[in-house]
C-alpha cells in the first residue's frame, strides 16, 4: 500500500436509522427518559458488537442515527443484523449503504439511498436495506485518525470541574468537525478526550495544519495517530498504535501515520 | 411548590469516574476500539438502570466521566452500585457527590470531593466514594429542561446527509452549553435532536432569551419543556409533557413549565 | 431472630411471566434461536438487576417464567420493573405476587393470582400485576440454602467430559428438587455445580437428611450453607459464608447455618 | 443431502470455560449472588451473539461451562471472541474445539483438548484456545432436534403452580438426557418447555422410540422437529419449521425431519 491516499481506494459507510423512533418515544405518553437512554446505548453496543465481528466500526452519532465504517461487510451481513434487532428490541432499524472516495461522500450516498425509501418518521417505511454501493475487496481502503487532547487528565480532569472538561471537549469537537468536514472527513466523539475521524483522502499535512489552526484559535492541543488498511478495525488499531508512538516521544510529534504492513511487522516481531 | 425557583431548593449531582481508565485502554497494547465502545455504552446503560430504580438520571457525558442527577439517592445506594460494577466489569468506578442550589455548583462540589481523593489516572485511587453533601428530602428540588430542535426530521434528517444533521446538532449543543453554563445550568445531549438541561435557578424568561439568541445567531430554532419536582425522573417526565404541550400547539410557544402537582392532576384525571 | 423457623415468618415470591411468548416466538415464522436465547438471558439479567437494587433475587427457572424472592419489594417497585421492560423489549411481562410460610405456598399463591387474570398464551392478558399478598416488614423472613457438589472440579470438570458433568449436575438437581418439594422448599440451578433453595420452614436436620439420602442413592455428595435474614440478598450472602465455612473445615460438616446477626458481627469485626 | 445420516458428516463443538471462576466468585469474600447471575447470563448472551454472527449456536449448559455447535467457525473467529470477552469482563475464557461424527464425541474431544492445557481452577491456565480438530466445509453436517412438550401451557402453565411446571420440565429433561446420551446425542434446555438436541447419527426411528418410552414411563408427551444442514443456525431453524408442521397437524405426528434443500424451497416459494 503506497503512501498516496488519493488513489481509487474506497471507503464504505452504513447509516443505521431507527424506524419512526421520535413518535414511538412519546406514544401513548412520553416514555421514561432513563429507559430511552438505556435502549439507545444498548442498541448501539449491540450493532457495534455485530458489525465488529466482521471488522466494522460503528459510531453512536445521534443514537437514533448511527454511522458505521463497513468495508468488507456485505448485504447478507447487514440483513442479519436487522433481523437480530427486530427479534430483540421494541423498534426496528433501516440502513443505507454507500461507497466513495471520501467518508463524507460515502455517508452522503448512504443517506440518499435511505431517504429515497421514505422518511425517518414515516409509519410505512420499515426495515429498509437500501444499498447504493458496496466496496470491492481490491478497492477497499480505510484511513482513520484517532485524535486526542494532549494531557487532558493533568490539565483538565484532575483540576477543573467535570462539566467544564466536558464543555472544552465538546468545544474541541465542534472546531475539529468544522475543519474536517471541509476536507470530506468526518469526526466522531468516542469518549474521554478521544475522537475518531474516518478520513480517506485527507493528507497528513492537511491534518497537521488543522490541528495547528485549532490550537491557535482555541488553545487546545491535539495529536493524531493515523492508520491505513482495508478495514475499519485494523485502521483504528494502527491509529491507536500511532498515538502510542507519539506519547512515547512525549508528544513532540503531532501526527504519526502507520500502514497495514506495520501489523505484520508487529505479529512477526 | 411555588413558581419561585430561587429558594433554598437543592439539586444533588454525582460524578461517576472510571478508575485509571486511560492507561487500562492501552495496556499492554491498545484494546480493540469496538470493545471499548461496547464497554463504555454498556457501563452507561448499567449505571443508568441502577440509578433509575431510585428515580435518578445519568448523562453519558464523556463516558469515562458521567454526571448524574441523584436527589433521593443515599450513600448506601451509591456503594451498592459501585459493588455491582466491580463484580461484573474489568474496571471499577469512583464517585463524588455534591449538593447545591445550581447544577453547576453541585457537580463542582462532587468533582472537588473526588479530586481530593486522588487523580483519575492514579493507580492507587480505586472505588472512592467521596460525598461532599447530600440533599435532605425536604430541600430536594430538580428543575430539568428538555430542549429539542423544531422539526428536525423534516428540515434536516430527511433532506440533508446524516453527518450534516449530526454537525448541526453538535453546533446547537455547543451554543446551548456556552449560554447555559453562564447561568449555572448544565446541558447534555441525549440523542436525536434532544438535550436535557438540569437548570435549578434558571428562570423561564432567561431560558426563552437564550433560545431566541441562538436562533438569531445560528438560525436553529429550539423549544423547551421544563419540569419541576423533587427528583430527576419526575422532572424529566414533566419536561417531556411540556414539550408535547408545545408540539400540540404547533410550536407557537417556546417554553412550557410544569410543576410536580401536574403529575397528580394526570393520575387523577 | 431465634433458631426456630416455624414461627409466623413469611417469605414473598413473585412469578414473572412473559405475556403470550410462545406464539410470539413463531410469528410470522420461527424466530432465530440464537436471538431468542439472547433475549431470554438478557431479560433475566435485566429483571435480576432491577429486583437486586431492592435486595431481591430472581431465578431464571424456565426463562419465560421466572420465580423471585421479593421480600421488601412493594407494588410500585413491581410496576416500575414492568414499565421498564415494556419500554425496552419487544415483549411485556405479567407478574403474580404471594406471601406464605413456605416458598412453595408463596409461589402457589403468586401463580394462582396470575392464572386468575388470564392464560399465559392469551392475547388479551397483558402486563397484569396480580398481588395476592405482600409480606409486612415485621414478618419478613427468608431462609436460603446454597447447596453445591463436593469437589466438582477435581472429581468431574477436570476429568470427565463437559456434557457428562452437566448430566450429573442435572441428575443431582432432579433428585434434590424431588426431595425438597416434599418439604415445601424450592430448588433452582444457579450455574456451575450450585443450587439455591429458598426453604423457609425446612429444619437443618431435614436438609442434612436429604443430602445423606441423595448420597446413598446416586453417590453424589452435597453440602449446604444456610442463611437467614429478612431479605433474599442477605440470606443468600449468609448461605455463601456458610459454604465457605464448611470448605475451610475440609467439608467435614454437611450444613452450616448463619443468622442475620452474623452480618453485624462481620461488619464490626 | 441424503436421508442417511451415518455418513462421514461431521459436527464441530466448542467448550467455552470461564478461567478459574469458582475461586474468583468467593475472592476476597463471596460476591453478591445477583451480580454473579447477571454476569453469567450476560456472558452467555454475549458469546451467543458473537458465535451467532457466524451461524453457530451456544447452549448455556452450566454457565461457567458452555457448549456450542460451531461448524464453519475457525480459529481466528474463536480467538476474536476470547479477546472481546477479555476486554469487557472481569474474567477470561478458555476454549476447546473438537469435531466428530456424533455430538458426544465432538464435545469429548473438545473437553480433552482443554483439560490437557490445565485445570479449570488452575490460576496458571488462562485464555487457552485448544483445537483438537475443525470440520472441513465439505464434511460439515449438523442434525438438530427441537423437542417440546405437547400442550404445556394448557396442561401445566395455566393450571398447576409455576414451580410444579418447572419440576416436570426438569424431570422430562433428565429422562431425555439419559436416553439420548446412549445414542451419542446431547440435550440442552433452551427455556419454556423446549429442548435442543444436537444429534448427528441419531435416526428418526430411534428418536421416536425414545419419545414413546418416556411417555410410557413418566406420562409426558413430546414431539420433535429435526433439521439437517451444514450449520447450527439453519438446522435449528429447520427443526423449528418441523415442529410447526407437527403443530399444524394437531400433533398427530411425533417427528418431522426437514433437510437443507427445504430452505431453498421456502425462499423460492
Amino acid at each position: 500500500m503506497s503512501f498516496n491516499v488519493f488513489g481509487v481506494y474506497m471507503i464504505q459507510m452504513t447509516l443505521i436509522q431507527i424506524d419512526n423512533y421520535g413518535p414511538w418515544t412519546v406514544t401513548p405518553t412520553p416514555r421514561t427518559e432513563s429507559d430511552l437512554q438505556i435502549l439507545q446505548s444498548e442498541l448501539f453496543a449491540d450493532v457495534q458488537r455485530q458489525f465488529a465481528t466482521k471488522k466494522g466500526l460503528v459510531f453512536f452519532t445521534r443514537f437514533d442515527n448511527m454511522l458505521a465504517v463497513t468495508n468488507g461487510i456485505n448485504k447478507e451481513d447487514h440483513f442479519r443484523i436487522q433481523r437480530s434487532i427486530r427479534n430483540r428490541y421494541p423498534i426496528t432499524i433501516s440502513m443505507g449503504v454507500g461507497a466513495a472516495k471520501t467518508p463524507y461522500e460515502a455517508q452522503k450516498k448512504a443517506t440518499i439511498a435511505l431517504q429515497k425509501a421514505g422518511g425517518a418518521q414515516s409509519a410505512q417505511r420499515k426495515e429498509i436495506l437500501a444499498i447504493d454501493s458496496l466496496v470491492d475487496p481490491e478497492d477497499s481502503f480505510v484511513q482513520m485518525a484517532h485524535i486526542d487532547i494532549n494531557g487532558v487528565t493533568k490539565s483538565l480532569t484532575d483540576i477543573v470541574t467535570a462539566f467544564d472538561t466536558n464543555f472544552l471537549v465538546n468545544k474541541a469537537q465542534h472546531h475539529l468537525m468544522t475543519k474536517l468536514i471541509e476536507k470530506g472527513a468526518l469526526l466522531f466523539f468516542i469518549g474521554g478526550d478521544n475522537f475518531m475521524s474516518p478520513c480517506n483522502g485527507l493528507s497528513p499535512e492537511d491534518l497537521k495544519e488543522i490541528i495547528k489552526e485549532i490550537d491557535e484559535k482555541i488553545d487546545i492541543k491535539h495529536k493524531a495517530g493515523v492508520g491505513r488498511s482495508d478495514n475499519a478495525e485494523d485502521s483504528a488499531y494502527l491509529a491507536d498504535l500511532g498515538l502510542e508512538h507519539i506519547r512515547d516521544g512525549n508528544n513532540q510529534e503531532i501526527i504519526c501515520v502507520l500502514n497495514q504492513d506495520y501489523l505484520k511487522h508487529i505479529k512477526e516481531g
